[in-house]
């Protein structure tokens, strides 16, 4: 046996310390409530899958990244790096044991062997929500708006930049520059980085000056969610499918009152084209109002046959997207909008530690009251209060009880650490005033 | 790229559908309650290790049954196979930022090997709790008192075994037998195989008939706590600190009165003694009272140096046991004491596809009520009313909300689904009827 092993971990890898994990496991439960409030159920899938599996559409990026290896019976596996794939075989799977319209997500740790330089992590943990088996706008719609009320039920403002993968395609072809589609839409994507003049110059080249300015025109339009509507509608030659279903949208965004007020969350953005590929209807990013730099937090869309590569039935349809709990909690951390790290008020103090099992049992009427109560022992200083009232600071408790010579028969006295007063309290009275606290901060 | 691949899973792993998802969720909710309920917070630690770590105390087993292999960088990596050696490598590396004693619990997924054959899966989930950095018998009984909340709060009565792995040693050493002690621990460990009568031979064999009639009536000590304690404690010549400390524990187990009510749930069994190597204090085995035979389902025990090999500060002793989430789950199972699976009570039925967002409208103010609503959409039987309560049913609902012409502003029909019964309520009359609802089952 090593006489010492230096303790490390894999970078990329990361230990949560409670007061974080905490805070994470608050976020992810906030998060699963607003999903049940919808619905919505859980479901869960190996970390561990057959690497054929999981890198069936697999590309370079996720060839390289996946942690792939034969385990010791000699199978070709590999860890999932998004929840995704996994889903799509589930369907597969289960596609009989289901009953659609499905409405799950899914919480879970995946795994990439990312380069760390950039600030990714090679462990992290995904959430991601799809309605599958619907193609209605409804579905559309549900998803855009779980996302919004996800965010607000966690303290955020979010705008929703929502568009149709089929729009610009429909009005290139209307223009009559639809087999040039690629290159023009390569183009298109430095918009940001090189700017307008140097954009309609390419696209002058490629298609025409008139047919490039159109072509600014439709991915510039600004206006509210409605003009630009009209206006891309009329670029486009007219009513399509693809207007429609924008039409109905937007019909069921303002339906849903409380939507409207304040300032619109809904934005129609027809430059969402890119890094998309897999979806063929709607398609919608998630911005923080107060951070939007930091990029979309939540993208997603309706794609046309997820288990198609896994299924030999009819092709499934669905709606969905993904929240990276990582990114999420790196931008509530910046708008202070973190809850609080506490996970309880209270200790009972150790006096005597021959009297601990009437201190636990003190402890355990306040726990069947509902309040959470730790019971320090002569591990942290018997009779020595001074000691216990910093331990207590520093673990964020508001509260200490100070039990007497018969713990469950007298008084207790009462001390609030943040006015460092003493107060004689029956058990009930103590109940009572626990229950309104309100953690240190 | 491929054009099918065959949907599968890797043996002894699992998919967990919505209906067990839900259940294990719940459970593990219940769990968290009682460890926060005791002052206990959450960490959480890669999946991925050095080998080197995670491998440093192995054995045979382990190694065989470890998930290992190169990653991209050619690091020499495995998944954790349980969470007590991450917990320790943790504790090493994060020492000068815990406060002490630590309480901590980890709930998380391990890997290994095993042959399926067992009925045992590859992947599994464990939920462990240890106080660290107190060597109190204080703690001893707060880990003891944890685990008989836990259970008592899933709807369990236990049974908790409790002995001092000291205890033995200090009577072999009492008798003149301390060299002898793993040859009588290995004779003794086969008693409920071969029978008293053929062990009590083999003892005499070893250390003499009268010395061996001694060591069979330590071994079968019968009675109440406080009498095999007695008993013990003569035929070890007196009492010693063992044997205190477990007086010390009895003590705190008689203060804690409400656990003196009904039957005794804590047993001095001094025939703990195998399978606990890591130990070194006091140690237990938990068995629910309805279902003995499945054998322990939380096992634990104090232990001297928990970082040891990782660490070259002083050592850390600790107390902490483990609960494995599947064996629970089936144990619960066949009690039927699993908690139900029903997410959410309440769909609004779909009447008129364009009227979706006014629905969700509806929808939204329930869920800021506090109710899970889901909104049916037109994929689920547009007008077809039939249609959508047999769907409703299916899922395990209780009500369907039947919108009328202006869903916002008349009243509502609420069709009961157990009674199939309609109502005409208001808004707020049909939340109060549905706060107070009872799953279907």
């Amino acid at each position: 046996m090593a006489a010492y092993i230096e303790p490390r971990i894999l970078k990329g890898f990361r230990d949560f310390l409670p007061q974080t994990e905490i805070i994470r496991r608050s976020l992810i439960e906030k998060i699963e409530n607003t999903f049940g409030s919808f619905g919505f159920v859980p479901i869960d899938t190996p970390a561990l899958e057959y690497a054929e599996i999981l890198l069936g559409k697999g590309g370079g990026e996720t060839e390289k990244q996946i942690y792939r290896f034969k385990d010791n019976g000699e199978r070709d596996v590999a860890l999932r790096f998004d929840l995704t794939v996994p889903f799509a075989r589930f369907v597969a799977l289960h596609r009989g044991e289901l009953v659609f319209p499905f409405k799950r997500y899914h919480i879970g740790k995946v795994w990439r062997g990312e380069n760390t330089q950039r600030g990714r992590y090679r462990e992290f943990t995904q959430c991601d929500f799809d309605i599958i088996g619907s193609d209605s706008p409804t579905s559309d719609f549900e998803i855009i708006l779980l996302i919004h009320t996800v965010f607000k039920n966690l303290g955020v403002d979010v705008s929703i930049h929502v568009n149709h993968r089929g729009l610009f395609n429909n009005f290139l072809s209307h223009i009559g520059q639809s087999e040039k589609s690629v290159e023009v839409l390569r183009t298109v994507d430095k918009l940001a980085k090189v700017g307008e003049n140097e954009v309609l110059e390419s696209l002058s080249a490629l298609t025409g000056s008139a047919n490039a300015k159109k072509i600014i025109e439709f991915i510039n339009a600004r206006g509210s969610f409605t003009e630009i509507l009209a206006h891309l509608t009329e670029l486009s030659g007219g009513a399509c499918p693809e207007t429609e279903r924008l039409a109905i949208l937007r019909q069921y965004m303002l339906d849903a009152a409380d939507f409207a007020s304040g300032t619109d969350p809904f934005v129609l953005a027809p430059s969402i084209t890119r890094g998309l590929d897999y979806y063929t209807g709607v398609v919608f990013e998630t911005f923080l109002q107060e951070l939007p730099d930091i990029g979309s937090v939540c993208s997603g869309g309706r794609y046309d046959n997820l288990a198609g590569l896994y299924s030999k039935g009819g092709s499934i349809s669905g709606v969905g997207t993904s929240i990276g709990l990582d990114r999420l909690v790196a931008a509530l951390e910046s708008l202070e909008k973190l809850p609080a790290a506490n996970s309880h008020a209270l200790a009972i103090a150790c006096i005597d530690a021959q009297k601990s099992g009437l201190y636990q049992a003190l402890a355990q009427k306040l726990r069947a009251a509902g309040i959470p109560c730790e019971v320090f022992t002569e591990a942290n200083g018997e009779k020595n209060l001074v000691k216990q009232f910093v331990l207590a600071e520093k673990k964020g408790l508001r509260y200490v009880i100070i039990p007497s010579e018969n713990p469950l028969d007298d008084r207790l006295t009462l001390r609030d650490l943040t006015s460092r007063q003493n107060r004689e309290l029956s058990l009930e009275e103590v109940i009572l005033e626990i229950r309104g606290f309100e953690p240190l901060t």
